[in-house]
């Protein structure tokens, strides 16, 4: 039974990191001691190590030891093996090239349909999509291909953003970005504001936090979606 | 003799399409009475027949014809032949996708290093660049390369937007993604904002405009550049 935590960000304003997460990660992970992180996303001013490191330092509040994957000889029998699965934050077309290159993508997407539990962040969300193509991320690196896992049967926009009617400024909005995604795909689009998360359970996915979710579907009027609302209906 | 004008936006705030730039394209384009139009990037909301009249539309305050590349049978050789070339704004990836798929992007190379006068804003900016891979874009479409004219020796990053340090939101700035960047590539990056262009005559790239722009090297802290200032030396 698949059993994902989707998270629009690791951090909110003011807060330290993956703290406001830990009471429902302490649940998510219960049945494990350790947990591969994929560092992958993380295209510099810290290393594979060091950011490894920052994200043990948070799971230590909860007991939990972590080991980077970029550390494994064969990073395909290390995920197999794993008790659970963390995928953090950086640039999403970084981290997809790493996963592909890697060999990864595939192996990453057949644990979490077999029920590993997945915690994704920004960047380790976007992943659980049907495609990379809702990131908000720059192209700093050229993918082999912008599918993604889709554990979820739609695509996400973490870290969403409303539209600042006193802005001045002319480049495209959020929604307008989103809407032009639409103009080529017809995969809806979930706009996960920072604060909110997805609670996959099997079929069920559970929107999550205080804040609504902002809902694209192509040729439709968005609409928001309110904490606790199943979104199992968007794989129909 | 290379001659392009590369805006970072074709309107601003509360004024009309192209109006700031009237005075400067009406010089650019002295010597042509009829204008080739790209209207690739635009991603829907308009057809390409739209978008084109809208351009027209303004044009024809300084008496200018426009035709949209999209209706040549021929779209190579309605390049070769044009007296003057723009290329609009809308979606980079879309626009870079259209381009290679029409064949027509080593066409454009060639026609803007021979000498016919180029105007770009936004995406039709962004690809005067080495690569389109500081664009703020959505990856709503996978295009067959990053690889863009290199009409200048540096990339751009049009719409730019300076940190806001009010802000609670946790995503990146744009100069954190731009930071991203440089860890796997060493082209300057030259952030646009909105009501500057450069001035592009034989090797002379002058930044033009009222206001500052914002030079990002690898591995150097960013700077402001004032108007006039010449950025060929970013090619040696």
């Amino acid at each position: 039974m698949k059993n994902l935590i989707i998270a629009s960000t690791s951090t909110l304003h003011g807060g330290e990191y993956l703290d406001y997460l830990l009471p429902t990660l302490e649940n998510h992970f219960k049945n494990c001691d350790t947990i591969i992180f994929i560092p992958y996303a993380r295209p510099g001013g810290m290393t594979h190590d060091e950011y490894t490191e920052r994200v043990a330092i948070a799971f230590s509040k909860i007991n939990k030891k972590i080991i980077g994957l970029h550390i494994f000889k064969n990073p395909i029998e290390a995920l197999e093996k794993a008790g659970g699965i963390f995928t953090g934050g950086g640039n999403t077309f970084l981290l997809v090239t790493q996963l592909y290159e890697n060999d990864v993508m595939q192996t990453l997407s057949n644990v979490i349909e077999s029920g590993t539990p997945y915690l994704g962040s920004s960047a380790g969300s976007n992943i659980t999509g049907i495609s990379m193509q809702t990131t908000n991320d720059m192209p700093i690196i050229y993918p082999p291909s912008f599918k993604t896992l889709g554990a979820i049967p739609f695509n996400l926009n973490p870290h969403y953003l409303d539209p600042n009617l006193q802005s001045k400024h002319m480049g495209e909005t959020r929604e307008t970005r989103i809407k032009e995604f639409h103009a080529f795909n017809t995969t809806p689009v979930l706009g996960l504001r920072e604060g909110s998360w997805l609670d996959v359970k099997g079929e069920k996915i559970l929107l999550k936090g205080n804040l609504t979710a902002r809902l694209f579907r192509q040729n439709q009027v968005p609409e928001e979606i309110n904490p606790e609302t199943d979104l199992a209906f968007l794989g129909n």
